[in-house]
């Protein structure tokens, strides 16, 4: 456990010492517990400087996405100022899920270092090793109705792919539905998931998988072949904590947005960052395999396909083949 | 708990006597033991027989929905197949999705004589007394795209309209969007509740409510002007059992045809049975309330509702006034 408290008062200081008799003060606790506290800190990887007479001094911060950290310079209203973090947890999506059920708020994050059992879509397994990526998932009670929600997944696809586009200089592509690729490799991939009765929707989990700074020995060999990071597809690392920070800025924005506007505006954001749109692409559906030219999305989300017969077909659920 | 092997044996038995040292025999147990388990029996509400030398004879079997009961001539190959039973619980839904969640076989059924904490649409209260109505929760596991989904509610309304037109005579009408109406009050209602990711379903629960043989008094005063049992509308009493099997049975038949042929014909069917296609409604929305002519309903299960100035208006979620 760390004392985001002190955290808060070290960095106040800005890189100044700040004596253990003021902290002591400050926090209402004697300077043994001040002491303790600040081991607590370097265990969880902060680098603080301690100096007889001076007292203590932050060094640096680690790259890890403790709620201090994340909300310290976190421009939103909603997203992410309820935070909970877990060095290690089964799945940030089922502790989303408890929560949510038990009330928790719109913009309420889970965040983990390490996922156990991370899900993506479809019930498969998400490869979530620890201080390298963003296993995060976000709690969403949006007013719109049933059939629209399909669409929360293409909204939150083309504001990732813009942010991380913004953040890395990186051309990042949407493989229908949600797949984000950079560097010709999967990189992110959404998993949303919802309750809900006909007529209304009790909440949605927006569940975000960001693989940052893995290198491919990272990943296991059966899917080097097709995921990445965006450290492999730049050539440099990136702050997951910066990242995380413009991520649910950008999503946010544009969740506020998709809910005042509706979906067109992202409709057409997301064809223009769609991989497969015009190209010919087999589509592995629970009821067997279509190919087709894929010609963009509809309403609902689904991919229209276009068939050898001129004929499009709706694909909602399935994996594309590019 | 009722043993129900015992009472599956006397009911084989046709109204004759089997002796004591025969169900001793075919059950495997004492003598004392199948006494002991006819006064559970009795207290479950069979009436049987005891007379000395001849043995045990089924008089009565309850008019209550034991698994035992509800299965004795229910003729579906899934539906009700699996079915626990409480004398009283919070809310069949709640426990339907705890088992749905631990991989329940779409089919089951969850029912109970006395909801303390019985659930409506829109998070409003269900009022379920003991030993008067069918609360009864179903697990499905439909392969369809989650826009589809609230036409499972209609597709249910006009099942169970149908079946109870069938067995009681009544004139059975649904109210948008799956309200049941008889004798000019709600009768029966419908939640229909699902988890799911954005392309795939995990389950839905269809919960029932069916009023069948309360009088005005067993309502609270609050609910008479609007609610209703089958009994009031009808002037007389129904089984219970019968009627949760026939339900079942039509449901699961129905259920059937919607996955093979789809929508169209159960919006015609709705259409049919709909009590306010045509009038003039109020359609209380979380937005605000909107009136005008109900024309119809849309392949999302929205309400169209043509307003002053021509236009249709699709409402998803309300509360509607004829």
């Amino acid at each position: 456990m760390i004392n985001e408290e002190l955290i808060r008062h070290l960095k106040a200081a800005r890189g100044q010492f700040v004596s253990g008799e003021e902290l002591s003060r400050l926090l209402g606790v004697s300077r043994t517990a001040i002491w303790k506290h600040i081991e607590e800190l370097r265990q969880a990887g902060y680098r603080v400087e301690a100096v007889r007479r001076a007292g203590y001094r932050l060094v640096a911060a680690p790259d890890r996405l403790y709620p201090v950290e994340l909300q310290d310079g976190l421009a939103t209203k909603r997203f992410g100022r309820e935070a909970v973090y877990f060095d290690a947890i089964a799945s940030t999506q089922n502790e989303a899920h408890r929560r949510a059920e038990a009330g928790a708020p719109e913009g309420l994050v889970v965040i983990a270092d390490v996922q156990t059992g991370g899900r993506g879509r479809l019930g498969r397994s998400w490869h979530s090793p620890p201080e390298t990526g963003i296993w995060m998932s976000l709690v969403l009670r949006p007013d719109v109705p049933l059939p629209r929600v399909p669409q929360l997944t293409l909204v939150a696809a083309v504001s990732l792919a813009d942010t991380l586009a913004a953040c890395t200089g990186l051309s990042v592509g949407i493989k229908w539905p949600n797949d984000l690729l950079a560097g010709g490799r999967k990189v992110c991939g959404i998993l949303t998931e919802l309750a809900a009765e006909a007529d209304r929707v009790h909440y949605v989990i927006l569940g975000i998988g960001l693989n940052v700074n893995q290198t491919e020995e990272d990943f296991p060999p059966e899917l080097r072949a097709r995921a990445g990071s965006l450290a492999m597809a730049a050539g440099r690392s990136f702050s997951r904590v910066a990242l995380a920070q413009r991520m649910l800025e950008g999503l946010e924005a544009d969740y506020d947005d998709y809910l005042q506007k509706g979906f067109a505006p992202f409709k057409r954001r997301w064809e223009a960052r769609a991989v497969s749109l015009g190209q010919r692409v087999v589509a592995r559906t629970p009821g067997g395999d279509f190919v087709g030219i894929a010609r963009g999305i509809d309403d609902d989300g689904a991919l229209l396909l276009e068939q050898a017969n001129g004929a499009l077909r709706k694909i909602y659920s399935a994996d594309l083949d590019l």
